[in-house]
């Protein structure tokens, strides 16, 4: 049987545009000769649905598309797509995420995800009903397939984790089967590739069966899908892989034992860069945003989120303001230019010094005894944010924020300052990883002017303030960062524990961040829900 | 049998002194004859939980105060209150939201949460895991109680709203009940009383049975938990009732068919007032800030959230800013100034005519042909943005955000502008509502100027402006809001329709909204849920 991985970029709730993809792989994986095409989870809805659930009439115009689908599509070949279905029962969460199966003659079937992941950035129990069945088995010309739905290959023991699921639904199907297909959304983090591995293989042991898995593509706000899907035989190899983080149609023939094998060993840093370039030129073109622009401070993690804007978005559609103010020094705005100049974007300058002296002589008049502290320094920061702002309004441009997890973990950044934007590509990167991603920019030329790189970090928001004045050594605040927020450790370390009592007292400034794009397994944003208001010590 | 209903105010995480309060209304239930002294749901925990349950040193010391609860409790009396215990199983969700049934000389016994709230502003399930068993039963004095923890008693059908849950735990429990006890931490929002007098009135009706429902009382983040605890007997007469959005101990006796009841019936308004005066005050307690400042533009929103802040921390501890811009009217100041004297706070003034005008010239010198439009209007707002974060640095003071659920839901709010702020008291309420709590607040004296109440809404960023320029009538927006939001319904009228866009368009600005406090079913806040790329319409 030859089946064809087609991997797909959907655009959340885009239920006509996600449609006519489909048609249009099913047609190429027919040219292909392919008997069945998989497509990712909601390939026709979007991921992640969320909130959109709870409007009844989204769900219908959704539906309404398989009908129209089936109506498009070729004889001889049957499609597995992922989509919300109606819970027809009167009681419980009122939709299902469904596989959907689909022949120009045949009545569509569907079947429903058991497990729903319902933590970190997934929210699946809020507006979804759990499939209650382990009859999940379609025939397709005499082969005998089971189809899953993401998580329901993901309740067995993994070594170190806790399993979120009382028990493996995989383990009481009994039977055998020709084929496992497993239709996927599941986001990008580092090692999450590996992981993915080690469940199809224990599912295609299981069942002493090849496997098919389809992730999707594509960004939607926080999240990140590198695709990256693949074919796996009865014994576990993988016999053929879509690419990652781009739209993909790939063959697995298991009778031929060949498929399309598109080798994937990116480095990590690479794996980096491609993932928040995805995540940002999504952004944009899912708010159909087609500019965007950030201040370049003349430090290293706004020359990083530069160069990552370039690749989105092509350097026309990318504005740089350097915004010197009364402790800047000449080199940050040079540097500034340099790196403009290097990239070919262009850069606009506004001094920020005259409104700064203005506001402070007001406060001066107004508050008593004033002395120079962070009401001075934050007065800076928010100016930046305000002139940037106004780009927005001005040109309908994307600003993205520059501050990294180091900062937002430590609060080492300004509410309504440098956390302006509406996006933060590197908000999930720490300290070490913004170095290792500009050193990447440089390997083959010098793009990122050496000396922003070499430079000692500082705000400049003060004379002579460097960051660590102020925070751990970054070496240090990374280990601390990864430790406690990403792992979930105890504070242990002096760094810890000073990042401890930083992260409780600066949760009020994350509630109000904007979406940070996601790479690790544990990032800042929807997927991490903590309280304000409360008196905790972890 | 007499019983305690202990309602008592937590504090998130503040496991000493929540074990400290349980022990002292212990005490004065023993004075008080009662023999079983009933607390809310998460009593010793503290709610909502959330992603403090990632932190397992958490769980770890508010489970030690279970311990030392024991020893310092008098004998004869039994207590119930509400804690995290851990899942004894290796896989699943690692704790239970329990309730702890605890006397001097036994062993504690905990009976789990069954039904877990994951829908709106509840997300139970991201960390917690199903209770199993319908054995929630202990016997005190040779009475048989039955346990239930808030949500296992809300599975009743009810007239037109969908059931989140397949099956009601309840209808398959078997036998004859001397009382069910029922612990809530269940959120205020107008209308909620009815509801749980229903479904407690539905219980005691299944059972035959008198029923004790404590409910938790105090304010976390958007949250604001009204108490109003209550016994029924078993023909769902209420016996005995608490006070609202206060602490109390009330006690029900059966066997005399007598407690202590309180009357509570309040005025819809007066109870939006009493919710919100307790949401700001136990968010600077809880947070450990003493003070709060807003700006009086002289208009309604800011009069009624200086009056609510007034109520809440006393006039001493609120400073008002008045922010004349270069299209203020002088009335506005002059009111300003009348309403500030009227409730007894400072009122500082800034002008921001200076700042505005020297980065309106340096925006006009680096953007080619800037026409005066959402780029000016925006500054204004931004600028006193700017200012009064400036006093937070400087005080360590409560930003109040003063738009309202209206402005949020249209977009009409200015993000890094209007939006700063802490904490948005009144962005849950419509315009009427606001005007509502102003003409309370004026039903003896006149607190807050008739003009401020009489004038035209306006923004006052560009000349003779009024809200209604840009927005539908008050009227017609507050029935949108209500119906697209609230009920979440599909747009029918011409505003609505205009609404729907308006909201669509504006999902960026609430994704880095302050915690607003909640006061309906549906309020924006993390009880909402919404992408920011996608292009589903409804």
């Amino acid at each position: 049987m030859r089946i064809a991985l087609a991997q797909i970029n959907s655009t959340l709730g885009s239920f006509e545009s996600n449609a006519e993809k489909i048609i249009k792989y099913t047609a190429d994986a027919k040219n292909r000769r392919c008997e069945l095409v998989v497509f990712p989870e909601m390939a026709l809805f979007g991921y992640r649905t969320s909130d959109l659930l709870e409007r009844k009439s989204v769900v219908v115009q959704q539906l309404t598309q398989i009908g129209k689908i089936q109506k498009k599509i070729p004889e001889g070949i049957t499609l597995i797509f992922g989509a919300v279905t109606k819970n027809p029962s009167k009681r419980g969460k009122p939709y299902f995420n469904s596989a959907v199966v689909l022949s120009k003659n045949s009545k569509p079937k569907t079947f429903n995800k058991q497990l729903l992941p319902t933590y970190d950035v997934f929210d699946e129990y809020r507006h979804l009903e759990h499939g209650e069945t382990n009859k999940n088995i379609i025939k397709i010309k005499n082969k005998k397939i089971l189809i899953t739905v993401c998580e329901d290959i993901w309740a067995w023991e993994m070594p170190g984790t806790r399993n979120p699921y009382p028990a493996n639904p995989l383990t009481n199907i009994k039977g055998k089967f020709d084929l496992v297909v497993n239709i996927s959304a599941s986001p990008f983090s580092l090692n999450k590739e590996k992981d993915r591995l080690f469940v199809t293989r224990q599912t295609a042991k299981q069942f002493k069966a090849p496997m098919v898995y389809v992730n999707t593509v594509g960004a939607q706000d926080e999240l990140v899908f590198d695709g990256g899907s693949f074919a796996l035989d009865k014994a576990g190899n993988i016999i053929s892989q879509c690419v990652r983080f781009a739209e993909d149609l790939n063959v697995a023939d298991f009778s031929e034992r060949a498929g399309g094998f598109r080798s994937q060993k990116l480095e990590q840093t690479e794996t980096i860069r491609q993932a928040l370039v995805l995540g940002i030129k999504d952004f944009a073109n899912k708010t159909g945003l087609s500019r965007a622009h950030l201040g370049l401070s003349g430090g290293i993690d706004s020359a990083v989120v530069a160069c990552l804007a370039v690749d989105a978005l092509g350097p026309s559609k990318v504005t740089t303001f350097a915004l010197p103010g009364p402790y800047s020094a000449t080199q940050s705005f040079d540097l500034a230019k340099k790196l403009a100049k290097e990239i070919h974007v262009e850069l606009k300058e506004i001094e920020i010094r005259s409104a700064y002296e203005t506001i402070v002589r007001q406060l001066e008049n107004t508050f008593d005894s004033l002395e120079f502290g962070t009401v001075h320094e934050n007065i800076q920061s928010r100016l930046r944010g305000l002139y940037l702002m106004a780009f927005t309004n001005y040109k309908n441009s994307l600003l993205l924020s520059t501050s990294n997890k180091d900062e937002y973990a430590a609060g080492y950044t300004t509410l309504y300052g440098d956390m302006c934007g509406g996006l933060a590509p590197i908000g999930d990167l720490l300290k070490g990883q913004v170095y290792d991603l500009a050193n990447l920019y440089n390997k083959q030329t010098e793009i990122i002017p050496r000396e922003i790189i070499e430079r000692v970090p500082t705000a400049e928001l003060r004379p002579n303030q460097k960051d660590q004045d102020t925070l751990p050594p970054y070496d240090d605040l990374d280990k601390a960062v990864r430790n406690l927020v990403q792992k979930k450790l105890n504070a242990k370390t002096k760094s810890e524990k000073w990042l401890l009592q930083a992260l409780m007292k600066s949760e009020f400034k994350r509630w109000q961040a904007p979406p940070i794009l996601r790479v690790t397994e544990h990032a800042f944003g929807r997927g991490r829900n903590f309280p304000i208001a409360h008196k905790a010590f972890f």
